[in-house]
């Protein structure tokens, strides 16, 4: 039976911008496990209710709800063994907890740079509650935020360095193939990329050019989504 | 043959403080290998000439010089493959170049706390050269950078919350046992506590709580070296 996966959308329905569902989009795509994704906007909650979730992703699959990506991709190996690993192993399993928690960190970290542009994409009837529980989270407004963005981008650049050292290193962090902690750490950038045309990476930065080689994979997956060319 | 480690120490011989070698003579307990560890001071450069390197830690295997701590690592683990493995695994061990990377950054980011408690520590051999080659890397004096440590300190401690978040899930990085994931990322919080009485983590924050389960493995031989209570 095909999976089902709730995914945020934009005011445009294929607008897929949730840095979390965009690793369970990659990890699916890595067991070849075929799934519909059904456009999700911050306000239906009612909709997703059943896996005891208020935000996406959310993973139906057969009579089984199940929310959070973590959580979805340890469901997934554990339901597919069989299927190629996210995760190459137990002890791999364990080392991408980090990378799991990092990625959340970035999305954090890159709101600032995105939010004004995160606005201007979600659908009407989202907007109102995107501010309001935004501003009130960052005890900011939107604006405010993105105002001086130009004047923080070096630093947010600079704190990149492990990754960009790693990257140089390797094609990916899992080695010559992704596995997980890559998805994990291409949801924040590429949720970035399909919301907004700040360049937060610059051209010829290793990160940049393996988050390229994340969106060839899975035949372009990645990158047939609605985004920015930066 | 017992292996040879180069190892950097103060004035007194047996303060040894590198983030660098602990994180190679805890790899070396991993794979129970003996070690004579040499107190090395940093303008004793002649000495490890043959390594081709110019800092610790340096080791000496038979006829056989390598230098750098990732290096190293990895010089081990072919070497020695019947040992227990530091990484479990090839995937294991592409997912562990971001932790030597981190672990890299954190004594960059750990140094402007800790920079006048070496100047304290070091040989007096070395505190000139120490001194001028820091000051010139920082473009500040050592005085300046720890003057304002205390306003510093939390947003360094917010900077570790994807660690934090992490060891609240499991034990250490790789799982119910450390790896050289955990060595490497040890390596930083280990020289601050040797050289330095300034706390660091807070008291309860899982990070000081893993480190102490470091502190105690392979019969507490990071806690048995000279250091500070903090």
């Amino acid at each position: 039976m095909t999976l089902r996966l709730y995914d945020l959308a934009g005011a445009e329905p294929d607008r897929r911008f949730s840095p979390y569902c965009w690793r369970i989009r990659l990890a699916l795509a890595h067991k070849n496990l075929p799934v519909e994704t059904v456009p999700w906007r911050f306000t239906e909650k009612a909709e997703i209710a059943p896996s005891g979730q208020e935000s996406v992703p959310v993973l139906v699959d057969g009579n089984r709800w199940i929310g959070d990506s973590w959580k979805i991709a340890h469901y997934l190996e554990e339901t597919y063994p069989d299927l190629p690993s996210l995760f190459g192993g137990p002890i791999g399993r364990r080392l991408t907890t980090y990378y799991s928690n990092l990625a959340d960190s970035l999305v954090s970290a890159i709101f600032p740079f995105v939010a004004l542009d995160i606005l201007h994409h979600v659908d009407e009837r989202d907007r109102a509650y995107f501010r309001a529980s935004r501003e009130e989270r960052a005890g900011s407004t939107l604006e405010a935020f993105t105002a001086d963005r130009d004047k923080r981008l070096p630093s947010f650049r600079a704190s990149l360095r492990p990754l960009r050292l790693t990257l140089s290193a390797q094609p990916f962090f899992g080695g010559e193939h992704p596995l997980y902690a890559d998805y994990a750490v291409f949801g924040p950038f590429q949720w970035a990329r399909c919301i907004s045309d700040f360049a937060l990476l610059d051209n010829g930065d290793p990160i940049k050019v393996w988050r390229d080689r994340l969106l060839d994979c899975f035949g372009g997956l990645a990158r047939a989504a609605p985004a920015y060319g930066v």
